[in-house]
């Protein structure tokens, strides 16, 4: 395997079964937050997954990992053309061209680009802040994904909609601030709020990301599970945390 | 002081600033639910009160508690005559009736009752579960505190924000799998979710309690706290819960 790097671009080890990706600083670099959605979305064998605004395609590469065996496809949809490119050759530079299309485009017009209900998981890890908020002085690129200036809250989740089949998936991050706002999102758009878990830095600190699965169709019965948290009382990752990175691979198959 | 029990009755100790409370097997008992929402809510010396489905007051009584200069009024309001007139005995037993007052009718009335926007705060812990789930050989009065007979989740929150003024807020208990359909209903009746909690038995399971602020007309931004907990791993209450019962006043003067 060999990945194809341009000019100011880096390869960063993701910590997970020798999985690689092309990163930039001129461009949003994934987070933690995307790590944490890949291991909270339910994902089985055989199945398809669309990752909406996939970004330089992290999800999509770290939920290959997640089942012993293989996912049926992965498409990584993603607006920004430079983004969409970077992921694409971090698929081949980690042999994952057979699994994973990453598909330009914009959310908006997925159901155009796919057709409608075809996937049985939708993730998203969305812009989180409304427009006008925050670093106003951020580049194009880093503004797009990081501010809702081409995807809204409602966007998002109305296109996840569209695009999970009937009892279908749909995983989402986002911070808590909005989880009223994508409560209430998914419940309009006939996606149910299944499970929630909220992630705290540390017990004793407000969470500062939520995690939501919702269930196309599904019945109103929401799981909230125990708080995940980051850094136990030692400064150090907590041993949840650790298993995510160093080769954890959590298998769904397993937990049935 | 003295209490006025009638058959059947006996009286409970608060553990609170030396309350007590008239109880009976026959109906509907408080539980942990209700003082932690009497010490969730946000409470000011002066505030107008009012407690939709009061039972047998115990959240009127403990909210007495919250502050250093007292609250303007209390209203209770109870559909059973039973569960009102021993609430009614209870907030005299404590010498509390020049503050609190009880109301016996249907919280589908209030504004009928009490005209519309009158109150600062709306407290409410309502019935949990939808008609038809669980304990069907219940006894009437038991059935109609837990069950929603003759209240909805969307009775109470409209009920709520009929009776609050604008930028007025609102407290409600409830079970986890509950929240979206709270959040939703809140956020349908112009009362935006502003502050959430999650209450876990131990650390490591799931909660079984959310409470939930909400202002009238307010911006949206839900600050989520941090998790409470009640065991700790020596199997007794975390100083957190300790406190909340040995005298443990939290004036929210002192916290300004």
């Amino acid at each position: 395997m060999a990945f194809r790097l341009k000019p100011g671009e880096r390869l960063d080890d993701l910590m997970t079964k020798g999985l690689c990706l092309i990163q930039s600083d001129e461009v949003f670099a994934f987070s933690m937050d995307a790590v944490l959605l890949a291991h909270f979305a339910t994902v089985r064998p055989n199945d398809s997954v669309l990752d909406l605004g996939t970004g330089n395609g992290v999800i999509p590469i770290l939920l290959t990992t997640r089942t012993r065996r293989p996912l049926k496809r992965i498409v990584g949809l993603e607006l920004q053309e430079r983004l969409a490119d970077m992921a694409r050759r971090s698929v081949e530079g980690n042999g994952l061209q057979h699994l994973i299309e990453i598909v330009q485009g914009d959310l908006r017009d997925a159901a155009s680009l796919f057709g409608y209900e075809e996937f049985d998981l939708v993730t998203c890890n969305p812009p989180y802040r409304p427009v006008g908020q925050g670093d106003p002085n951020a580049n194009e690129s880093v503004r797009i994904a990081r501010h809702e200036v081409t995807c809204t809250l409602r966007d998002a989740v109305q296109a996840a909609a569209k695009m999970v089949k009937s009892g279908g998936k749909t995983a989402f991050v986002h911070r808590p601030d909005r989880l009223a706002d994508l409560l209430h999102e998914l419940r309009c758009a006939r996606l149910e709020p299944k499970r929630l878990r909220l992630v705290h830095p540390r017990l004793q600190q407000r969470p500062n990301i939520v995690l939501v699965e919702a269930i196309k169709n599904g019945k109103p019965d929401l799981r909230i599970d125990p708080p995940l948290i980051i850094y136990g009382p030692d400064g150090n990752w907590t041993p949840e945390i650790e298993a995510l990175y160093n080769g954890g691979r959590r298998s769904d198959e397993e937990d049935l």
